[in-house]
């Protein structure tokens, strides 16, 4: 068994804090040593893809003080603990088991008296059966047409990952041939959200994702409500055009509303289900199951670089160390996520829930308050987008802001258009290049308002083309940072009690049951 | 003239800092007296729309102080040197006349020998005789069929703010059958933005619209020429289906290559250019130019609001106030920006350049360092969503982030479901109210895990719904809370040198004169 202890009573960490301001990057960076630097900073991924820390406030002192802390924290062993079925979200009393959906990383894990990888795995399958059978015709409309067109219904974790993994891979799927359907997604409990979707749907060729662990999420039953009296409005039976997405013992299990049903479990987090059926009944509809399967290839594979003791062979505990160092030494509130690729565009999204989600909180695993910085704010745009808009304080504000961008080498679709000399893609790659030294080294100029301070840090994840399986080592990476950032921190990555109180209250507006501010607010919106 | 000073040197800021920690929101908003907060601290906009600031960390006594910092930093004497033609953006000596493209509130404004709101006004009467002659079929491609699609290709202010009110009226103008033609955006320089988005348009049927101030904008010039290999590909005149909206000396101003070009200037900045040709343009096309009047109307209208020198009367300056005490006295890095409207999806987007841009800057207007804070970090989603993705850590992280919430007491369509006693126009608005009040006043648990502290400050912005008035108040609200918290912080909120390295950087790394840390990065990226 690991020890779980506070940051801030480790021996590694109190060594580490005395390395604080011993890294000038802009001097780091700079001349013939700053590309040796490059060079050497530089950690494979899995899908060809390598994480680079070159730009980061670090060197070979302070990673061996990274090093470690890492041992000290025990990080790669409780990722062991966790990947072996131990009970790691001790709020909800929980095992904690998605990296199972994509591969199996130690032991057999079972619980619920049953085989807990294989369970998975037999979801998937399922999946791609009845994906199959609707691309090929199998199962179509009461008019025996095909279906063109899959809606998730979801909210939370239901939404923002399986909707950023599909808009990062739909425009690849058409270039490649595998596009099967297109997908939409119904979210917000804003009746808007609904209306609008459903007005742009074919309904009569649409199937509906239904996605609810509890099968009692109010949003995602009220989205169901307004899809259902959308088909009925059309003559159709809503039966014949439902899927449900849930637990096997949620009341959406066996209901013959659905078509089909398909399971997760208590041990897949919404945030971090992406690669269970939550993603993979959309996914594996809208790309087909093999594309659904190499995106898990890639998770998998990224999941066994996270095993590795050695920091320089395992990206996502390094790049969680930093974080941490970053966070509890050098201050810094925030993190910027900055993909140069559109494909990515609701990537930043995603990682915003998985990371503030994850890491919000302020007492440890044993309910103690924690004197230390827990998880920062997350926010992103795509890359060149950015950098017309909010770089400004990026370069110039009176905050640093930890930045992580990620770049390939080549466009998804690979049409282009080459002016000035170069082509769309090598502008798009040329920007992020010029970004990581411009935030690193700076500029002096006379003219104070034209001043780079420079001491910038960011790191980057390089690929060479998003395709599944590094879009599937990508997201597999950022989970597993979270987790080894949530184990530096001594907290419950894996519960999310910060939720609750907001729906307490709205449900005491909804009864009438207010007095005093909520009451005043109640009747400022006429409910 | 007014005197413009670095804020920590006036004395109504000296007496502010003596009031931090004296307001406690959970105790002040609990309660009968809660209830009675509520109802005073409320300040009407125009449009119908109200500014609530009852759960910030204000009273009587902070608010008296405020108002003095507003007339010790002479706030709305410098809006009104402002748009009374003032040089006020000093590091590129322009003018800042936003304001004027949507009214006349001060004097009459000369420059480059015209008036400039006679000037603007024309522009807009231009655009909306173009738009009516699309509209009724009287401008056609060359086939004589109409035009159903208005593709905007720009970047930065010329994407965010009119893509972000595209979004917020795009439904309503479908329920109101006033929408006229689908607006699509290309903005980044990834080829496979511009590639996806001319895949799933009708090119013969499209107007694109080139906006670029300078007509040298590298990006969009780029992706022009996408489009117009697209167009040629189809076998079209490409001068047949463009339009520039640009400034009048640019090399686009009188080109053959356009069918009309419409005009702004040096005097309107990117991300306050909205209310000008840029946005003018794509959204007359798209809901026709009465739609955007309306739109200017409200921000008129708004404008006006932020003339009173009464702080309860000038709902922007006070927001501005409260942003900069939240800020400098009680030391808070980042806001998050909620709307509760799925149409405002993007506004957060927009609001992040929009501020960001503007306030995040290290030297006052003289170019000496500021020695205090300036513009926090801007970040949000819509409503709901947001709830089930980070609200954890706003509610129970270690750090606070005060909260601008945005909710609408109807929806823009109208179609709605009951579900368990309530339509979910309903369930959102109980929401938020809910929100507001979980942050402000918390919960104890004796689960330290399920304890909510509370004291978390938010404001909220409220309205009827969210139609074209409404929309231009909300923006035009922002504008000026940005300006006026700029004036606070004695900095330029209308130059954005912090972009100009990265631009410079890149165009090495394109012509290959790069060493060091640059160059292994471009080998990386195979540039």
């Amino acid at each position: 068994m690991t020890n779980w202890k506070n940051l801030d009573t480790l021996d590694a960490y109190k060594a580490l804090e005395a390395t604080k301001g011993s890294v000038d990057i802009a001097t780091a960076m700079a001349g013939e040593n700053g590309g040796t630097r490059v060079a050497k900073y530089n950690v494979p991924m899995a899908a060809g893809l390598a994480y680079n820390f070159a730009a980061k406030q670090v060197d070979d002192t302070v990673l061996e003080k990274l090093a470690a802390l890492a041992k000290e924290s025990e990080l790669v062993e409780k990722f062991e603990e966790l990947y072996n079925g131990a009970v790691v979200n001790t709020g909800e009393k929980r095992l904690v088991l998605h990296q199972l959906t994509r591969g199996q990383l130690g032991q057999a894990v079972t619980a619920d008296g049953v085989d807990k990888r294989t369970f998975y795995a037999e979801q998937q399958k399922r999946i791609a059966e009845f994906a199959t059978k609707v691309h090929n015709g199998e199962i179509t409309n009461a008019a025996g047409e095909k279906f063109t067109t899959v809606v998730q219904i979801g909210i939370g974790g239901s939404d923002l990952g399986p909707r950023a993994m599909y808009i990062a891979l739909e425009n690849w799927a058409k270039k490649n041939g595998t596009f099967k359907m297109d997908a939409k997604f119904i979210s917000n409990v804003d009746p808007d959200d609904a209306a609008a979707v459903l007005a742009s749907t074919d309904v009569a060729h649409s199937i509906f994702i239904l996605v609810s662990k509890s099968g009692t999420t109010l949003e995602t039953l009220t989205n169901e409500s307004f899809v259902k009296d959308a088909l009925a409005k059309a003559g159709l039976d809503a039966s014949k055009h439902m899927i449900a997405v849930t637990s096997e013992t949620s009341p959406l299990a066996k209901s013959d509303d659905y078509l089909a049903a398909f399971f997760m479990d208590d041990y897949i987090g919404g945030r971090f289900s992406s690669t269970s059926a939550v993603g993979g009944a959309v996914l594996s509809l809208a790309f087909g199951p093999d594309v659904f399967a190499r995106f898990l290839d890639g998770a998998a594979a990224e999941d066994q670089t996270a095993k590795n003791t050695d920091i320089m062979k395992n990206p996502a505990m390094l790049d969680a160390l930093i974080g941490v160092y970053e966070r509890n030494i050098l201050g810094y509130e925030a993190t910027g996520v900055l993909p140069y690729s559109q494909a990515l565009s609701r990537f930043p999204a995603h990682l915003q829930q998985l990371d503030m989600e994850s890491n919000g909180k302020s007492v440890n695993r044993f309910g103690e308050p924690v004197s230390y910085k827990t998880g920062p704010i997350i926010f992103g745009e795509p890359g060149t987008n950015g950098q017309h808009s909010f770089y400004q304080l990026l370069h110039q504000g009176t905050d640093i802001v930890p930045l992580q961008f990620i770049g390939f080498k080549n466009s998804q679709l690979g049409t282009d258009v080459d002016i000035q000399g170069s082509t769309s893609q090598q502008k798009l790659c040329a920007n992020v290049a010029a970004q990581i030294v411009a935030f690193a080294c700076g500029k002096d100029d006379e003219n104070s308002n034209k001043r780079f301070e420079g001491g910038r840090p960011s790191s980057i994840i390089v690929g060479d083309r998003l395709e599944p399986e590094a879009l599937g080592a990508l997201l597999a990476h950022f989970e597993n940072k979270v987790m080894f950032q949530g184990f530096l921190w001594n907290i419950n990555s894996f519960d999310q009690e910060g939720v609750q109180l907001g729906k307490v209250l709205a449900k005491k507006v909804l009864a009438h049951e207010t007095e005093g501010a909520l009451k005043v607010y109640s009747d400022m919106f006429n409910i």
